[in-house]
């Protein structure tokens, strides 16, 4: 893997940059739609990569209970296997197994946990999250990391902060895929100085790149983009910087403004099955009653194949009828608007005016309180 | 509308024909598929068009109800509400209204129910159902018919078949949408020579086509086919001849081979979301474990997106992990594999070897006993 910083705005952290994997080549600063269990839901491989996505996400802990990732590659790995011909990352499968409380037992060897599907038992330690991810194929492999809650208190966080380190130098000495990246994961919870310091002890480590974890898991917003804004300038300047499972429109605003280079989360995927979609005016809720008559397309700055042929009124239908139709076309577009936000990014720190751009864009989402905390679907 | 027949099989009923409406030229002998509440589930109109399709079929019924035929006018008509730039047929609501048991009333004027979605009352008479239909702005309209149970006696059909007619005489009077054409509606149950009476007094009407409705409705399937081998030779070969809500793959071979020129059915669509995908080599279980490493394409005769693109193996994990592209994938194949069988028949008939072609393909499909009667989605 390359990575090469191409451009760095003047009034913010945020830089434009390049990242080379063996599959792809991928601006930066990027955001990757979520594909769980090998599929970006509802989509075909085609309509992701025609939104400008090359690098995507799938979920270790899904793709090791089914179909198994053995018989991924068996397939000729997740990329193979799902006809994705571009970039991918898998996460460690760590979120997933502490989100399942009660099912999971954790000690310094290895999580424990039950499957969700079947209720059988899986052991997931640092090697073999590595060996998953390894058979899997991905272009970048994340590390199995504690995730300690959200509301925990300093020690908990520190004895967590301390298993991820010793977790991250056992997954550097596993085996992984040829041409395989590996990137560890600053945890810390909302503790500023533990996170610095978690921050200097990966930094030591040959990683090709590092990742924000724990955010986005409960705590106000606000201290989320405090630290981030604090943490994000200190990260390695040469090495890929990734907020994991973050978020909305706003968050991925203020994370580049830190010099943050990937996002993702499954915001634009999960909202548009319940009927809501991103544009550059703001939310839009498909099932309000205002669109039942409106010829309007969804977001008249978009020129997406959604934005092209429907209108609010048809897709309204889709979605008061039930229909198929209406969860995949919103999807579609929600993609659409990720993507474009992300290429209007840079073109903003290309040409030393991102903050201005940001706060224009920011100012169409203003209502947004809510953080969406999930990073599967 | 115009019809022409352009070659005829010599060992069998079996004709290629041209339908010309305002919208489209339609090979016959064609398959509809079935676009329900204005969309053909999880498909949309561009991948619908790939398949070759021209002619698809919405549903009367369920548009007068949700957005309503008003609102779709509104928006243009249902063809430009969903973006399907070609032609279109409606049904009645006849057959919807009738399948409501319980929650209907029918007298000589008109039937009275209840909307299967909010218990709200509505009436619908021939002149209401051309109206809607008017309105929806379809190439074809179909007429308002007495659709009497299968296992109904011979008195009650032939009262239903008596309200037909008047039916059919009071749609005739009705306004239509401007190049509208419109089709009468043959009933008889399993009664050959009521069949035959009620066709000979439809024949004499001005329709543009006939169509042979309650069939698929339960009866033996044997019967069925001896029937239409009986009555379809006999209509009017001027016009086009569909049979409604038929089939499976075997029921369109037979029916072509009576000389039937159109067909609709939720069979490809509504098995592909529960799995079952067509193929030539017979019917396929995507949820079997003999696809789980599978590396072959669903179908290796078939030249559809999905199996130039995807495994079994892949597909069989998408139905396995119920997400939304399994569906989607399977509908589009058999969407593509129903037109394609239309093609071979055409190709088969012009050539004069229509009956040896279709009993090749059925032999594929031998297992099939069961009859799907489901006439929307």
């Amino acid at each position: 893997m390359r990575f090469d910083v191409l451009a760095q705005d003047s009034g913010s952290a945020a830089r434009v940059g390049r990242l080379e994997t063996t599959r792809a080549v991928i601006d930066t600063p990027v955001f990757m739609p979520v594909g769980t269990q090998a599929t970006v839901k509802s989509q075909t491989p085609v309509e992701v990569a025609e939104t400008g996505a090359r690098l995507i996400l799938a979920n270790t802990y899904h793709l090791m209970l089914r179909p198994g990732s053995a018989r991924v590659n068996e397939m000729g790995g997740v990329q193979r296997f799902m006809a994705w011909p571009h970039a991918m990352l898998t996460d460690s499968g760590g979120y997933q197994v502490f989100s399942l409380t009660g099912l999971r037992k954790i000690d310094d060897d290895a999580v424990t946990f039950r499957s969700h599907i079947d209720g059988s038992k899986h052991v997931l330690s640092p090697e073999r999250s590595m060996e998953i991810q390894a058979q899997l194929g991905s272009d970048i492999a994340m590390v199995l990391d504690e995730c300690p809650p959200g509301n925990g208190d300093r020690a908990s966080v520190e004895r967590a902060i301390d298993r991820t380190t010793r977790w991250a130098q056992r997954c550097l000495a596993s085996p992984r895929a040829e041409g395989q990246a590996r990137f560890g994961i600053v945890q810390g919870a909302s503790f500023l100085d533990l996170r610095l310091n978690h921050l200097a002890e990966l930094a030591d480590l040959p990683f090709e790149g590092l990742a924000l974890g724990g955010f986005s898991v409960g705590e106000p917003i606000e201290i989320m983009y405090g630290l981030v804004a604090e943490i994000g300038p200190k990260m390695p300047a040469q090495k890929p910087r990734y907020l994991m499972g973050v978020g909305k429109p706003t968050d991925l605003l203020r994370g580049i403004a830190a010099g943050i280079d990937m996002f993702d989360c499954v915001l634009p995927t999960r909202n548009a099955r319940n009927g809501q979609a991103l544009t550059w005016g703001g939310r839009v809720n498909m099932r309000q009653s205002k669109h039942q008559v409106s010829s309007e397309p969804l977001d008249a700055q978009c020129d997406c194949p959604v934005c092209r042929t429907y209108t609010r009124a048809y897709l309204r239908h889709l979605f008061m009828a039930k229909e198929m139709l209406g969860p995949r076309l919103l999807t579609q577009h929600n993609l659409h608007f990720y993507q474009a936000l992300m290429r209007g990014a840079r073109t903003a720190i290309a040409e030393q005016r991102y903050i201005s751009w940001a706060n224009a864009v920011e100012a169409k989402f203003v209502a947004e309180d809510e953080v969406d905390t999930a990073r599967e679907e």
